[in-house]
């Protein structure tokens, strides 16, 4: 059986994009992205910075109301529709709750071929990498680094501290089939 | 029943992107957007200006090749089950297959409330605001601008050409149930 | 004489942008814009959403301090050096000061040829079009759409509430020699 | 004296934007960068893909006309007379004719006071970086990783091979006066 979603959970500059990037470039199938962070860029705007739905603190940290987590599972359960009906499918998420949200996202993904993986990254490395880019909620990377890999159980993990993002992604490719 | 989908067609340039801003902004509840730019955003390298995915021609063309076809279906899919799981969704597309790919979306979308909604824009006045946004391949405006209408039935039509994209949005939420 | 800076001055969401796109897609010699929100986008974070620097209001009012007005100076002198050594040069500006704002630049600009245009857009409608866009705070249109004109002196004007972005950026076009 | 200008050379995707993004957070004094990227995005449709402006080649090679060099030069000019009226300016630039364009450069900078930085990045790893990127003419990173420092005389060099963004920026950030 061949893999129809790969999961990328790490925390905020962790290095997840690009690896999407790269998988996209180097697997030989179609792979499509479907992040939280697409999810996020269609809200409207009385769900943004909203209590209802997502808002970000000035330390970083993200508060996820009612309206977000009925609208992030509608979402998702489409996505696994994508995955069913065929789509080659890359979900990079971040698992704020940890292991309860990875449950969570297992179930919706029932009966699929899921290829998990752990992306990690030094909590200061990714801190500087946050200033690096620039258009990140300083702090979140920090936060974030360590909590959302609370639990969570993976069938391969990189890590981008010390090696390239291409380099991880074709550590990434060698478990798809 | 209210409304569970609203389906906007038009061609490149006739306002459907301002449009679906302006719903986003003043209807009362959450909605989000899953249009045929988003697929076409996150198709990977392969799949672009290809002979199997998608290619633009000089003269504002648009080629869909075997492997979008198949992914679009899964992406649709996917989209309609989002919209059975509750999430409200508009889907903006360009129908260059006019009633057909209206039968086939209208397939997919089985059993949903759908609001079907004509862009309409005067070919001349769409080339003119292709011009005006500087990023989209001329001539697309022209060539799409009636062909899309070609045999659609709509619950509802509206004409960017000379009422502001607010007072078409308006037009399109009183029938938003 | 041929016409060596362009100056656009009108509110926020009047339509200077597409204007800008559009004069140089058909303006006959290679044009460029520097504008104010292109020195804006370059700001380091200390200046943004700062007292010393630029900060924009709950309502849409915009904040400028010491640092930026310094800032400002250079980079308009630099921009006058550009064009007094041969490049053509758009400035799309938002004269928050009115009249004063326009004599400040014209004492930059001296010696040069200058052509003035005054972007108007009668205030509901570009507070319309401020929702359509979605990525600016609301308010600046209404806020702005006079004001800036106050006292200012055109050598053309053009006024994007019934007229397409670009007809009117042809009735600029005309001026320029 | 206290620098005026920074200069960063360094072929693409060796990272010299993330390096200025970083300076701008962490120097005491505002910086805004300036550099040919800038230029590029600025040009007119008639200099984008013309031989007389802009053109990339299939294989990552860059083709300068005539109209691209006198627009550049002017362009630089202004740049440099925004830094003798006060402005602190970062230039990150891609020295394809090595020294030449060096000397050019400190001609048009002549009585400022210029940091001189070199961006080093293995070229294999640019390259793996450039797919990461994604959004990059492939083959470019390898081409220009050595020859754009040919003969290039620098106050300070970052490798960013195996050096984080931030630490090389604080490195540099030390030898601005």
């Amino acid at each position: 059986m061949s893999t129809q979603v790969i999961v990328l959970n790490g925390g905020s500059s962790s290095g997840k994009s690009g690896i999407v990037r790269c998988l996209k470039a180097i697997l030989p199938q179609p792979w499509i992205n479907m992040g939280v962070d697409d999810l996020i860029d269609r809200l409207p705007p009385s769900l943004l910075d909203s209590d209802s739905g997502v808002a970000f603190g000035q330390g970083g940290e993200v508060v996820l109301g009612d309206d977000w987590r009925a609208l992030e599972t509608a979402w998702t359960k489409g996505v696994a529709a994508m995955a069913r009906a065929g789509a080659r499918i890359i979900i990079d998420d971040v698992f704020l709750g940890g292991r309860t949200d990875q449950e969570r996202l297992r179930g919706h993904l029932e009966g699929l071929d899921v290829l998990w993986v752990g992306v990690r990254c030094d909590p200061e490395t990714a801190s500087g990498r946050e200033i690096a880019r620039g258009n990140r909620v300083p702090g979140m990377a920090v936060l974030q680094a360590e909590t959302v890999h609370k639990g969570v159980v993976y069938d391969v993990e990189v890590d981008t501290t010390r090696t390239e993002t291409l380099d991880c992604s074709r550590a990434i490719a060698r478990h798809v089939s």
